[in-house]
C-alpha cells in the first residue's frame, strides 16, 4: 500500500471549515478541570468527543474514574477511549490527548471571549483550549474523516485515550492505563502524543526527550507561634533567618548548582550529540522574546537550548508561611517552608538526587549553628524521559514533516515534564513519539491562547500523513 | 489637698460590676478598622465612647478625619475628644487610647465569642479589645466616676484623645495631634499613654522607651513575566536566587546584623544603665513561655532584655510575588519583593540607616554579577523614643504603683514602636509616660485576647491614684 497523500491532502483542504467548526463547537464548552462547578461541561465535552467519534464509526467506550481523590464529592470526568479499525495486518498506533483546558475569563485580560473561538485576519484562531489540547485531539477525528471522505482505506488501527483532568493533574490517570496497557492497549505497536510546541513558529519538530522533575520543600521551624518582631527580634533565632541561608546555598545567579555529586550523576554529552544542536532553528532572540527580557544565562543559542533540555536546573519558588501579600508586615515567621524543585536528565536517579539533596541541606543548616529545627522533604518527583529518535515511529513522522511541510523537523527535547509520556513508554513497552500541532507562539496557559489555521489544517495533514508512513515503515530498521 | 486614696480605692471595688458591665458593652461592638464592613461599629463605638463621657459631665467633640486615604469611599472614624475640668490651679493631664480593635472570629481558634465578654473561674476576662484598648480607655472614665461617687474633687484636669483606627496604622492621627498641639491641647501639662503591657504577670511597669522600626523591601526583577521553571529552568537568571543570596547577608542565625556600620551607630552603654536590667522582674523561663520554644539567642536575662530595648535587630519578614500557597507549583517569579525590618534605637538616626541599608544591598547585589534589576527601597520609618524616668510624671506614676500594688514598678522600654508616643512628645514638647493596664498573658492582636479582672480594677485604682499623684508632683524637681 502507497501513501495516498495527494488525495488526502486535498480533502483535508476541502473539508477546512468543516474542521474549524468542530474546533469552534469544542472551544464552546468550558471544560474547565480544576474548577468543581465547571465538572459537568467536562464531562459534556467528553461526550461531544464520543458522538464525534461513533459518528465516524469507531468504537467508544466511556471509562469513569471515580471520586475525585481530596474532593470525594466530585466525581472524576471519564477516559475516552477508542479503537478504529481492527486490521491485524496492520499496525496499531495509541494516540493520547486531553480534551479538559485550563481556567480563563474575559476579566483575565482576553481581548476576545475565551470560549469563543475567533478567527483574526491573520488566521489566528484565539479560544481556550484551541492549541491545549482540542485542536491536537480533534486532528485525529478529522483525519479518520477525511480519509473516509477521500475514499482512502485508513492505514492503520487507530486507538485513542483522551483524558479530562489533564490540567489538574491527570487524576487517576495513569492507574488507568497501566491497566489497560495489556487490556484495551495490548495491541499497541506505538504511541504517538500530540500535546506540546513547536520549537519556534516556522519549524516543525519532533521532540524525543523530556527533563524529570523533583520538587522539594525545606521547613524550617522555631517558635511556638509567629511572633511580633518588635519584642522578640534580637531575642529569638527566627526561621526566615535561616531559611533564605540554606535556599541561598542551592544555586546561584548562573543557575550553577551548588549541591556537590549533582553534576557528576549527568550523562557526559558526546559529540555527535553536541552537532544535533547547532542545527536546531532557534536564537537568541527567539529566548529574549520568550523571556520579555535580555536577562539569560548564556549568550548562544546551542549553550542555551542543552541548558534547557540536557543539564539539570534548580528553581526557587517560593516561601509558605512567610509575609507574602503587599504591603508591610513586621511579622517574625514561626514556620517558613521554602519550595525548589530540579529538573533532572539522564542518568540522574531519583533516589540518588533526593539523598544529595538532603546531604546538602543538612550540612548547610548545620553550619548556621541554629536552634531551630531543618527538614527537608521530597514533595512528589517524575522521571526524565529520552526516547531513540531512530526508531520507525519516529522516521514516519520525520517523513510526514517532510511530505507536508517540505522541511527536516527539528529533533527537539522539552525542559518540561509530560509525565504521561513516561507512563505509556513503561506500561506499553513501545515507542513513544511527541508530535506537536501548536507553535511556541500559542500562550497555552495564558490569556489569549490561539491556534494558527495553518497550524491546525497542515497539523491535520500530518497526523495522517503519519499514519500512512507509519503504515509503511519496515518495522526491522530499527 | 493630698490624695484621697482610701475613699477612692473603695469606690473602685464598690463599682466593679458596673465598670466590668461598661466594658461588656464595650467589647460588645466590634469596632473592627480594618475591616470595611464594620466601619459602622467603629463608629458606633465612638458614639458610646461620646456618651459616656456627656453623662460624666466631661466636654465631648467627635472630630471627622475625611475619607480614608486608599479607600476614598470610607470615612475615617472621628476621633473622639474630651476634656473633664478647667481648672487653672490643677495640671493638666492629656491621655491617649484608642478605641478601635483587631479583627476576631470564633472560627480562628478562640475558646469564646470574641465580641462576648466571659469571664472564667480564674477571673480572666476573654473578648477582643479587653485589654488592647478598651479596658485602658474605659479605665479614664472609670477613674472619673469614682472620683465623683466618692465625693472627691477630681485631682486634674484631663484631656483625652482616643482614636478609632490605631490597629490600621493611625490614619490622619498625626495631623490632628500636630493641628490640636496649641488649640484643645495647649494646656497639656503631661502625657500618658495607656496601651502596652507589663513585662510579666505580677509587676507592674513604666515604660520610657521604644525602639524604632524602619520597614525596607528589595525588589528584584528580570523576565517580563513569570515562567515555567521546565522550559526556562538554567537559561534564565532567576530573582528569587539573586533575593535569597541578598536576603541572606543581612543578619545571622544568632540575630547579628551584617550591614556595615549599624553596629557604630547605637549610643554606648553606661554601667549604670546596666545595673537597671539586673533587677528587673523577668526570667528566661518567661521568654521561653513566651516564645512557645527554647529558640533564644542569649541564656541570660540581662542580654535578653538588652537585645529587645537596647539593641537594633533585623527580622526578615516574607517575600511577595513567589509562590507562597500550600503545595508545588513549579513556577519561576518574575518579580520578587524581600521584606524586612530594622528596630533601631538611639542614636540610629533614619537617614544614616537608610544610607547604610542600601549601600549595603547595592553591595552584595553587585557581587552576584546578575542582569537581573535590584531596587531598595524604604517602606516607612518610625523613631525610637527614649523619654527621662526621673520626670515628676513618672515619680507620680512609681508612687501611684507602689499604693496600689505595694511594689516599686520596673522601668522598662519596649522592643516595639508605638508611633504615637513620639508625636504627642514632639508635638506638646511634653513628657509622655506610658502606664500599662494589662499583662503580658493577655495575648493582644491574638485569638483568646482578655484581660484580668485583677489588672482591670487594680488598673483604675491605678489610673486614679496617678492623676491624685501628679497632682502633688513638684515639677521644679526634674
Amino acid at each position: 500500500m502507497a501513501p495516498q497523500l495527494d488525495a488526502y491532502f486535498s480533502k483535508v483542504d476541502e473539508l477546512q471549515d468543516h474542521f474549524i467548526e468542530r474546533l469552534r463547537k469544542a472551544v464552546a464548552i468550558p471544560s474547565v478541570s480544576s474548577e468543581d462547578d465547571r465538572r459537568p461541561e467536562v464531562v459534556r465535552m467528553g461526550k461531544f468527543l464520543e458522538s464525534e467519534l461513533k459518528a465516524l464509526g469507531a468504537h467508544v467506550e466511556a471509562r469513569p474514574l471515580g471520586p475525585q481523590p481530596h474532593k470525594e464529592y466530585l466525581e472524576l470526568p471519564p477516559v475516552i477511549i477508542a479503537r478504529y479499525g481492527e486490521d491485524p495486518k496492520k499496525k496499531t498506533i495509541l494516540v493520547y490527548g486531553h480534551y479538559d483546558v485550563q481556567p480563563a475569563a474575559k476579566e483575565d485580560g482576553w481581548a476576545t471571549e475565551p470560549f469563543e473561538l475567533t478567527i483574526d485576519d491573520k488566521g489566528r484562531m484565539f479560544g481556550r483550549g484551541s492549541t491545549d489540547d482540542k485542536g491536537p485531539v480533534l486532528g485525529w477525528l478529522n483525519a479518520i474523516e477525511a480519509h473516509q471522505k477521500a475514499n482512502i482505506d485508513f492505514p492503520v488501527n487507530l486507538l485513542m485515550c483522551f483524558e479530562g483532568m489533564e490540567e489538574y493533574g491527570s487524576e487517576g490517570l495513569d492507574d488507568f492505563i497501566n491497566a489497560e496497557a495489556k487490556k484495551f492497549f495490548k495491541d499497541t505497536d506505538a504511541v504517538c502524543i500530540s500535546d506540546n510546541y513547536w520549537l519556534g513558529t516556522e519549524k516543525p519538530c519532533l521532540t524525543y526527550g523530556l527533563r524529570g522533575c523533583s520538587y522539594y520543600s525545606i521547613e524550617i521551624s522555631g517558635p511556638g507561634q509567629d511572633l511580633h518582631s518588635g519584642v522578640f527580634g534580637g531575642t529569638a533565632q527566627e526561621p526566615m533567618t535561616d531559611l533564605v541561608r540554606v535556599m541561598g546555598s542551592l544555586v546561584d545567579t548562573n543557575g550553577k548548582i551548588q549541591i556537590d555529586g549533582i553534576k557528576e550523576l549527568v550523562a557526559p554529552v558526546t559529540e555527535e550529540e553536541k552537532k544535533l544542536y547547532e542545527g536546531i532553528a532557534f536564537t537568541m532572540d527567539n529566548l529574549h522574546e520568550s523571556l520579555g527580557s535580555q536577562t539569560t544565562i548564556f549568550e548562544d543559542k546551542e549553550s542555551t537550548l542543552m541548558a534547557r533540555w540536557r543539564f539539570p536546573s534548580l528553581s526557587l519558588h517560593g516561601i509558605e508561611g512567610a509575609f507574602s501579600a503587599p504591603g508591610a508586615k513586621t511579622v517574625i515567621p514561626a514556620k517558613v517552608i521554602g519550595k525548589f524543585s530540579i529538573r533532572t536528565v539522564p542518568n540522574m536517579e531519583i533516589p540518588e538526587v533526593n539523598r544529595l539533596v538532603e546531604a546538602h541541606v543538612n550540612k548547610v543548616f548545620k553550619t548556621l549553628n541554629s536552634k531551630n529545627t531543618c527538614k527537608v522533604v521530597e514533595q512528589h518527583s517524575g522521571k526524565w524521559w529520552v526516547a531513540s529518535p531512530k526508531h520507525w515511529n519516529f522516521t514516519a513522522a520525520a517523513k510526514a514533516v517532510e511530505s507536508v511541510f517540505k522541511v527536516q523537523p527539528d529533533l527537539t527535547r522539552e525542559g518540561g515534564s509530560i509525565p504521561v509520556t513516561l507512563t505509556f513508554e513503561q506500561a506499553t513497552g513501545k515507542n513513544v513519539l511527541l508530535l506537536p500541532m501548536g507553535s511556541s507562539t500559542d500562550a497555552a496557559h495564558s490569556i489569549n491562547e490561539k491556534l494558527d489555521k495553518r497550524n491546525y489544517i497542515e497539523g491535520i495533514k500530518l497526523l495522517g500523513s503519519y499514519l500512512q508512513h507509519v503504515a509503511i515503515e519496515n518495522v526491522n530498521e530499527s
